[in-house]
């Protein structure tokens, strides 16, 4: 593992790191904030999955998670989005497919099965990195993302109940394999049997019996991929049913973007503190 | 004055506008975020200057101004820090000079003389329209900035101590005039005479006998321009002979990044806030 950058921010290091990955068969690059906390040992961790066309450096420029991960005491990681680089299948005109647009799910079609294994990177291979070089908490992780990174925190915790303390989303893709904007890449990631899809679906998760304590999701009510691609009254309904409590805020004028994501920073991080309490 | 982009953002709207300047003779770009106070009246402005190579979005993106000027009731205005566009002299090879390097001053020599205004520009020209456009009280400014951008506040401010009532920087440059990356600058933008450069040097301009009445300075250790552009020291000098009080925070570990400047944003907008009351 190489470092990138390092820079001490609200009492905390904002780190850049960069490692050869095994599953993606690429170099990945990641972003770790921590605490100050963590001068005094191992603290607890929030995973931080990002959009569409995102990297790392997204939230870590504009998400505004330091101030409460400093007063809170959690370590925050931002992964990728997809693999990159030479070598790595890209369709450089569809941003909803390829690079920036991993979709959290291990492929399985070619040319894409290859290198296209973000489910393993981010449940896998990097937990196991962060682990061994961080000083973190492993008993207390906490998940949360954005868009395309929202249904990645959804589904992980979901399909693995007992290792996340909690999960929110901000204007998740809450059914992607019936979404316009992720159907297709689900097509061309998974094939077209779609039930292989539904293990990367949360509300199909929830109707096949996946189970999670209790969601915070937030959702802008200006943003422009409401209906299409986000449908949070989806997961409202999947989350109704099964009696999994989901806290819904509906935010009204806030739009898709950082300045959305970054109002709500803090109350995510503190819902997923509460959690990650020793 | 068209508008560029709008986006809610801790309750108030973060806002992108350009307009074709007649002091820079090209189109400029700015950013305004308004609180949510803006909404039942005027509210304060706060102006922030940049540093080199910045455009009005570097501190947009990463400055995490938005929750305390929301908290405060500040409005928080970003201009660029240079004139830009087909047209306007550069010398791309150098980025402490040119464009994103304007050094808040008017040139007066050739071939920079036509463009280079932005001591007019972001003294007169955008506070008249800013003023014109914006529900803000002028009556209550302050001004800050960072680096080239801190030089900018402080000279301005020592200029027209009786249009700010608060001037705070991080980690400016505090003597442009003889600091290995301004002085080259100031000669192709000032020409020779270096009794003219002292107008833009905000220790000349204490020792010519300008004053204001305080100032607030952040300045992180690992600041890798410490020593040779920043020099924080000769502002101390100047406003102890000058018995201009300064709280001067020397930050054990931080360097010239946003990821300083965004952990004691909110220390500087909390001390503007405080004397921009009504």
């Amino acid at each position: 593992m190489e470092t990138v950058s390092r820079a001490l921010s609200h009492g905390g290091v904002q780190g850049v790191y960069r490692h050869q990955a095994e599953t993606t068969r690429c170099p990945m690059t990641f972003a770790v904030y921590l605490p100050p906390q963590a001068a005094d040992g191992p603290v607890p961790v929030l995973w931080y999955l990002s959009g569409l066309t995102c990297t790392h450096a997204n939230v870590m420029d504009k998400g505004e998670y330091r101030r409460a991960a400093a007063r809170h005491g959690v370590a925050f990681v931002a992964p990728d989005t997809s693999p990159r680089g030479p070598g790595v299948p890209d369709d450089p005109d569809d941003w909803k497919f390829g690079c920036g647009a991993g979709f959290y799910l291990d492929a399985t079609q070619a040319p894409y099965a290859e290198h296209y294994r973000m489910w393993s990177y981010v449940s896998e291979e990097l937990p196991a990195l962060v682990a061994k070089n961080f000083p973190v908490d492993m008993t207390r992780q906490g998940i949360l993302g954005h868009s395309m990174g929202g249904h990645g925190a959804l589904t992980l915790a979901l399909t693995y109940p007992e290792r996340y303390r909690s999960c929110s989303a901000f204007a998740p893709i809450v059914q992607p394999s019936t979404a316009g904007w992720s159907a297709p890449a689900f097509a061309r990631y998974l094939g077209e049997d779609r039930a292989a899809w539904r293990a990367h679906d949360a509300t199909a998760l929830i109707e096949d019996g996946r189970r999670f304590p209790e969601f915070l999701v937030d959702q802008g009510m200006a943003d422009s991929f409401l209906e299409d691609g986000l449908r949070p009254h989806l997961l409202e309904e999947a989350c109704a049913k099964a009696g999994i409590p989901l806290t819904l805020n509906r935010r009204e004028g806030y739009d898709h973007s950082y300045f959305f994501i970054s109002t709500f920073m803090d109350d995510h991080i503190a819902w997923a503190a509460e959690r990650l309490k020793a």
